[in-house]
């Protein structure tokens, strides 16, 4: 376990920062048995931010293995109605809410993909309505992460299971600024200069971007309108919140029916317990028409095949090679980290807050602008330290966006 | 942490003989945090018998005693529908249900007793229609416990947490039968002993029970066509389970407006986090006129206020002072363990079915035939070494029941 000062600091960032959570606000906690003591932290320091409830929903990966081992399909593709009332329940009362992550990557990689498939879009499907809440930033919530003892020693496969976690909750406190003598101040810096990236990307208002590297020679066209984000974002009702901790991105949406050309992803993805490695996708007119992989080929074509909008895009993301992330040196398994140390696009849903007007539109006109939808959003990461990226201007003109995986650009210019 | 091999037996005995899960059937668990570990190991083995779904109801200590200490009123009674909705929902489907306890008996001492009065009696309102298909055997449902560092340590104050804890899952694995060779086959034989004397009682259809010892000296009139029950029950689809484990208890329903005289509690109660002790009631016509308390007044005064029946009584128990729970010696602030150490009577609701055709009954019929209904059902412990009860028959004379707290039966007779 970590030291508890730090553990301290790191549930008052998630609040604070995380989810800025108001008083007389409840809160809904993520949170895997395995990381209770954590949890117990961050609820206490809630209700002494004047929290008025603090609802925990446990999971425990043992149980949810049991579950995708022995029980039949029916009971693992029905989401109850019970489930979706409770999340809307509390999303209807304005209630903020934080995922505290714990996965082991593993978890799931000897059940077939194909049920665990049918039971994420079963969940995808329940969830319709309450994923609007977040995707549409219309409550606060915020995903952060805490190691288990099986993550920590799939990072660091060398050291004894004590020494991994120890390990692992060090790297973590780096990446999320906790070590800083005050983490709070240390993401505000941080946000300004997220903002100021997307602040210069917004002005740009590139018609398309251009990826080149090995495996990578892609052009993502941008829809009109559409809207640079990253770093802290802002709920419909005006409170700031940080929806990723940690966050190294600027994100938008490229055009669902303007992708062209292959990508070659530099990391292993997790999906629903199992990996995929060694894979790359083939576009035309913004749809997935081939790919390949070394491994999980099987849980990638599940993946693809979820519905309609899963072979298309929802997000494109630029990260510099040199994020602290990636200065690591290590692969985390996990998406929130290894996301946000790479450039990385995302199959599926779009966040509709990406493109102007895009909150208040229907399914219809968000199709419209070129802004996908999907039950699913999966991110999976394409940069590396020989990407090249350039932005096309409304007359047809290339400029250096990326050069080597490093910004081309002097945003204090 | 017990012995492995011990901690298997008992999460089957659990299964076979407190719940008898059947194949395809879905298991509802109530667990701790704190006893994941064993709750693992009865979601595993629930599985191996053919659940189709284990579905584990978490609870947590510290969560619960933080939420007291900081909530408002108005979120501490709160019962979301949805909350409602998910126990009928599995109860609907034929669920069996688990409730592993293990709470600290202090838990909320320090705590308003009308704020827990309050929380108690909104979840006892919302959850009514739910309690009908315990409180009627309509699904197969089972009480066990298992140790808490906290609770251990208040049974063995002397000891190190480790060592209580130790202690204490012996004692349980003792009292539950988990140490002979076959449990299953060790409870068979203790519910044929249960059933025989129950059988007896049955045959004899007293008309009242008079209970004497130090500062108890009491009538209970039995209602016409009262039943008694013990030891394993039939759901009224015809699956026989044990609601109690342990049990050591025959047990009635006295009448509603037929109870006179006084009597003395013999062990504290832990009602709702709070303990009550050294207390009597005097009851006329079967209501509570008058009380007092050494401790716990003011919890025990708001238990009588939670409703019109909390100062009535619903049950009457006969469990001989020589118990094996009772010979162990030790107070378990418990009242599944407590109970089972010592004759005791129930404030609050009646089981339906300890009457002939009660389960068919609505309230009004149950009120005629002297049945009492209320929110709450908390046992309290009246017996001792010294009890003596006899039984009133029909034509008014008294025979021997009980005689220095043991049966004046002999039922091999
Ligand atoms: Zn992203
Ligand atoms: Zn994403
Ligand atoms: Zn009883
Ligand atoms: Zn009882």
């Amino acid at each position: 376990m970590a030291e508890q000062q730090l553990l301290e600091k790191y549930a008052e960032l998630a609040l604070k920062t995380g989810v800025n959570l108001q008083k007389d606000q409840a809160l809904v906690i993520n949170s895997s048995i395995e990381g209770a003591d954590f949890t117990r932290i961050v609820a206490r320091k809630a209700y002494e931010l004047g929290a008025k409830n603090v609802h925990i929903n446990w999971t425990d990966d043992e149980l949810t293995l049991l579950k995708f081992e022995h029980a039949p399909e029916e009971v693992l593709t029905n989401i109850p109605s019970w489930q979706v009332e409770k999340h809307l329940d509390f999303a209807k009362d304005g209630a903020a809410l934080l995922a505290i992550r714990s996965t082991n990557p593993d978890l799931l990689k000897d059940i077939d993909p194909a049920k665990v498939a049918k039971a994420n879009k079963a969940s995808g499907e329940a969830m319709k309505e309450f994923r609007q809440y977040t995707m549409n930033d219309r409550i606060a919530w915020s995903i952060i992460s805490i190691p288990t003892g099986d993550w920590a020693q799939k990072i660091f496969p060398e050291k004894s299971r004590e020494d991994a976690i120890e390990s692992l909750w060090d790297s973590i406190f780096k990446i999320v600024r906790v070590d800083k003598e005050d983490p709070v101040a240390a993401w505000e810096k941080h946000n300004q200069l997220l903002h100021q990236a997307r602040t210069y990307l917004n002005k740009k208002a590139y018609r398309a971007l251009v990826f080149k590297s090995e495996g990578t020679d892609i052009r993502f066209e941008l829809p009109e309108g559409h809207i640079w984000k990253g770093g802290s974002a802002e709920t419909t009702g005006g409170v700031t919140f940080n929806p990723n901790m940690p966050t190294e991105e600027v994100f938008t949406v490229p055009h669902k029916y303007g992708v062209n050309g292959k990508v070659t992803a530099k990391k292993p993805l997790v999906y629903g317990g199992n990996m995929i490695d060694g894979f790359s996708l083939t576009f035309k007119d913004g749809k997935v028409v081939d790919f390949e992989a070394e491994k999980g080929y099987d849980t990638l074509k599940h993946l693809l095949d979820t519905d309609e909008g899963a072979s298309r895009l929802g997000e494109l993301a630029l990260v510099p090679h040199a994020s602290p992330i990636s200065q690591s040196g290590l692969i985390f398994y996990n998406t929130l980290f290894d996301e946000n140390a790479s450039c990385h696009i995302a199959l599926g849903k779009a966040y509709p807050t990406n493109v102007e007007g895009g909150s208040d539109m229907n399914e219809a006109e968000l199709d419209k602008h070129g802004i996908n939808d999907s039950l699913t959003h999966v991110d999976f990461m394409i940069g590396s330290a020989e990407l090249d990226i350039d932005g096309e201007t409304a007359d047809g003109n290339l400029e250096p966006v990326f050069r080597q995986g490093a910004w081309a650009i002097d945003f204090n210019e």
